[in-house]
This record gives structure tokens, C-alpha cells and sequence, in this order.
């Protein structure tokens, strides 16, 4: 039977699997990207290794997910921030033209949520929202079976929907969006802020550079009853309920699944936010949308390039 | 040519079209609903005004918009507050039954943006978000060229996400819901809220029972300069532009469509909208995304229920 193909393509890491259709991983490997090396080098390495993989078997279709911005349909990459130097390159057809078989793109975010869609906690499900809880907040958004790209390929930035219109100042310069409230990153700035104002934190002895308290040290130190952590870990925790809510609200999917580092820390969270999407989404049948957790795991990345090689042009 | 039958099921009036294909109103009739006539009565006027609009012609489709909630694939309307007792009534097949032609149902605001869709300002795009910006706030979404049904017939409430999480009581039960900051009732509302408090307005000479305080009177006294009033108008755009930009973020459409009577009171409506839009949605080339006035005014209704029919299935 016909395997697949799928390259993850991240700043610090690429990996590359080979999986039949069910999505099972048979073989796969991993490596350091090196951004440094430059394009040309790096997609030297990822040829060599993907042609290991292949070593003989049939390939139906490669699938990449990488970051964006990138133009899926035409298969290019637009200078990502994480991968210096990839300004409008051709990844695709620098695949295909070497392997010869249908190769697809599509950034990283609508990749795992492909994955998870096609494979892992949405198998059952024609509408659903992934979104992935990490340093940032990024998603991908599946309605009636389809992938919504969006203009140029910037569909699914849930991460970037206001909440608090005069909340803190996001990277991506907005202020208030869900990732500045809500986000790895976001829950350690606005700590720390707090620390700086005067306020007293356990996490302080654990932890002496400021610049080195993480989300997860602030959910180890709320677990303890730590006060303070315990109430930026809630506030962060009511945030994200607001930002699924308006979700639900916007789109009614049957499904949101949740993936990311995030979702290990709080064991209470997904009590929680389904109470605040209750609250908050009166006009839908909540009760009737599951939130749950991802199911891939660390092998959403390739699981997710697998689904884009995979479904192609049907995705 | 075959022709398809709209009727579009108001609280208040009901109205009845026959359009070609290409959304041209042929003929139309008009008539009160008079709810306390009950279910049984107003479906005989339907029938009876419908059999008359029909007269002698091929009929391919007929299409319902009417009040949610309701069940689009039964054909059921379940209890909408602004058709008291009708309760699971089964309209599409009372109506089938008669003409023996498909008759298909969507809720109102769905109706319209397929309206829009097919016939009026989003005739050229397949990813489409429809607002009706007038008492309340309503709306309908469509990518890859179809309808976004959402759970139950629940998708695209986009008046009911969460824009200010500690804001003023909605109708729906939640706080801060875009509806309760910027439609027409939460306006007034805001305005006479102020009023109470102590704050002066040009209004007040002009309206002597502040329950009659309307938007379009806070809309004529903020363009002659009136200060409070021009506080809460800019507010509720301010709250309006976020909330687009939410929208425009998590989906990303070519085209953004604003109905409904508030759209008429402010000139510069679109041009702030935009600006806060672009503020706001920094990760989607909002420049390519069109925020456009309505095109079908107010034969929406009617054109909306000619969309649903003539699409049917395939919306």
C-alpha cells in the first residue's frame, strides 16, 4: 500500500516520517535545523533524509508543514521569523522535482490541526478548531471537511483575536490579543511585571533571573497555593475561556481540541474553560461541542504533514 | 425560465417574492404577521399569497428565512420568541405539502448573507461574513462557498462574542457580548444610562421619555456636534471595528458585509471601521479583505429566501 511522506519544518528542529494512509508512523527521524546553514543546505539534508525514508517503498504524496507565512498554493515560503533567509523560496517544487510525486504545503499550525482532524481527536468529527497552547497561541479551523485557509493563507489566528481592548501590548503589536493574556510567553511577562511592581512570589526562590520564569514554574507554584501564581494562572486560564468562547460563538464547531505544552500543567483547565464557554456562548448548544485534549501528541507535527500530503487538494 | 418563491417570516410582517434565477423580483407581496393569530392562520395567508405569486409559473424552489432557532435540515421552527407558539412547528413540510416543489429553511440572518452571497455585494467571492448591524446584531458566514451551519444552527452569532469581559449586561445572559456595546438597543441603552447619571444632551430636548432615545437620534445629535452623544457613538464603533477585527482574524474573508439600518446613520462608518480593523488584525493583509455596505437593501429578506431556495442542498 502507498505511504506518505511528512515534513515538519521548525525553527530549532525538522522532522520527517513515513506513514501509511492511517496515519501509523513506521519510520521517522529528526534532526537540528541549523537556520544559520541557510535554505539551500537545509533543504539538501531534508532531500537525503526523506529519500532514506523512502528507501523503496511507494509514495503516494509528500506533505510539509512548516512556518508561516508561507503561500501554500503556490508552495512557497515568505521570509518566516523563525527561518532567516527563506524569503519566497520554492520549497515545494524543490521536493517534487526531486522525487516526482504530488508534494503539498501548508504552515505548521493548519498542519497539526489537520493531523488531529484527520487522525487524532477530530477523526469523527466534519467542524472543527484546533488550537495549539505553547509560547504562542496558533490554530488551524476545519469547517463542512475543509481547511480554512483564509486570505493569503492567514486563516485561524485565534491567537490573535482581541479580548481585553486595553490589555497588554502583543508581539504581533495589537494590544489585548489572547496570546499577550493567555499564551507561554504572555503569562510569564505579565508575572513578572507583577514581581517587579512589588508583589511576592515562592518563585522567586526558585528562580533567580527574572527573564527565566516560565509558564510552567508559575502552574508548578499555583498548584502549591501560591498566590500570586494562582491568580495569573486563573486570570490566563479565564482569558482563554473568553477567546474559545467567542470561538464557539463565531463558528459553533462540533469540536474544539486543544494541544500544546500548556494543557499538561492545569488539571483542572478543561473544567474550567468549558464553564466559561458555557457562561459566556449563550446562543450555542454547548453542551453539545466537545473541548478536548489533542491526542498526537509530540507527533503532531509529522502526523499533521502527513495529513497535508495526504488529503492534497481536498484538504 | 423556472422561477424561485422567497419568503422571508418577520415578528412583524411577512414577505413574499417570486425572483428568476439572478435574483430579479418579479412580483412581491407584503402583509402583517400578526402573531396572535397563531401558527395555523399565518401558514394559510402564506400559502394562499404564494399560491397567488406562483400563478401559472414553474416554480423550481421554494426558500424560507425566518426567526431562529430553528432546525434547517427538518424544516422545523422551535419556538422563536418573536413567533410565540410556534413550538417544533413543521413548516417546510406544511408548505411542501401544498406546492410539491423542495422547500428548504434557513434562519433570517443566514437567509441574508446568502442573499448577499448570491445576488448582492458577494457575488464574486467564495468566503463571505454577513452582518446586520440594526436592534440587534446578527449575521452569517460562508466559506469555501458554503454556509457555516454550526451546531444546531448555531453558527455565526457574531454579535454575541465577548468584547469587553467586565461590560454592560446582554440580552443573551453574558457580559460584554458585541451586541450589548454596538447595535441599535445597546446604544440606547449606553446613552440613557449616561442620561441617568447626570450627564447633558442636545437629546433631551428633543425626546421628552428617555425610553424612546433611539440610535438614530443619538446618530443625528453626535453629527451636530452634541458631546455625549458623540462619546457613545464613537464608543460603539470603536466596540463594532474590534469585533470585525476578531472575526476577520480568526477566519480571514475577502469580504466583510454590513447591513442593516445602523450602516445608514454614520458617513464615516466604513473609514473607522477599516482603520480600527487594520489596528487591530495585524496578522491578516487586511488591506486585501473588503469591508463593503449591503447591496440588496431591503428586499434582503425576500432575496435571502430566494438564495436559500435556489442553492438548497448545496449551500
Amino acid at each position: 500500500m502507498d505511504k506518505i511522506i511528512g515534513i515538519d519544518i521548525g525553527g530549532t528542529k525538522i522532522a520527517i516520517g513515513r506513514a501509511d494512509i492511517n496515519g501509523n508512523l513506521e519510520d521517522s527521524v529528526r534532526f537540528p535545523t541549523n537556520v544559520s546553514r541557510g535554505y539551500k543546505v537545509i533543504v539538501r539534508e531534508i532531500i537525503e533524509k526523506t529519500a532514506k525514508l523512502i528507501n523503496g517503498h511507494s509514495i503516494k504524496a509528500i506533505g510539509i508543514g512548516c512556518g508561516g507565512p508561507l503561500d501554500s498554493k503556490r508552495g512557497r515560503i515568505l521570509s518566516p521569523p523563525n527561518l532567516p533567509g527563506w524569503d519566497n523560496v520554492p520549497l515545494v517544487e524543490d521536493i517534487r522535482s526531486v522525487f516526482n510525486v504530488p508534494v503539498y504545503l501548508e504552515n505548521d499550525a493548519n498542519a497539526a490541526a489537520l493531523g488531529e482532524f484527520h487522525f487524532g481527536a477530530g477523526k469523527e468529527v466534519s467542524n472543527m478548531v484546533y488550537m495549539t497552547l505553547s509560547t504562542g497561541i496558533g490554530g488551524g479551523i476545519i469547517l463542512n471537511n475543509r481547511l480554512i485557509h483564509g486570505v493569503r493563507d492567514s486563516g485561524g489566528e485565534v491567537g490573535h483575536q482581541t479580548i481585553l481592548p486595553d490589555g497588554p501590548l502583543c508581539n504581533c503589536g495589537n494590544r489585548g490579543c489572547l496570546e499577550a493574556l493567555s499564551s507561554g510567553t504572555g503569562i510569564a511577562k505579565i508575572f513578572r511585571e507583577k514581581l517587579a511592581s512589588g508583589r511576592k512570589s515562592i518563585v522567586t526562590e526558585w528562580v533567580k533571573d527574572p527573564e527565566e520564569i516560565s509558564a510552567k514554574v508559575i502552574a508548578d507554584a499555583a498548584k502549591m497555593g501560591d498566590p500570586l501564581a494562582i491568580e495569573v494562572w486563573d486570570s490566563a486560564i479565564y482569558y482563554l475561556g473568553i477567546g474559545i468562547a467567542n470561538i464557539v460563538t463565531i463558528v459553533s464547531p462540533e469540536m474544539v481540541v486543544l494541544g500544546g505544552s500548556l494543557i499538561k500543567y492545569g488539571e483542572t483547565l478543561f473544567v474550567r474553560i468549558r464553564e466559561i464557554v458555557k457562561e459566556r456562548a449563550r446562543l450555542v448548544p454547548t453542551e453539545e461541542i466537545k473541548i478536548v485534549p489533542a491526542r498526537l501528541g509530540d507527533d503532531v507535527g509529522v502526523l499533521g504533514a502527513v495529513a497535508v500530503g495526504l488529503l492534497g487538494d481536498e484538504r
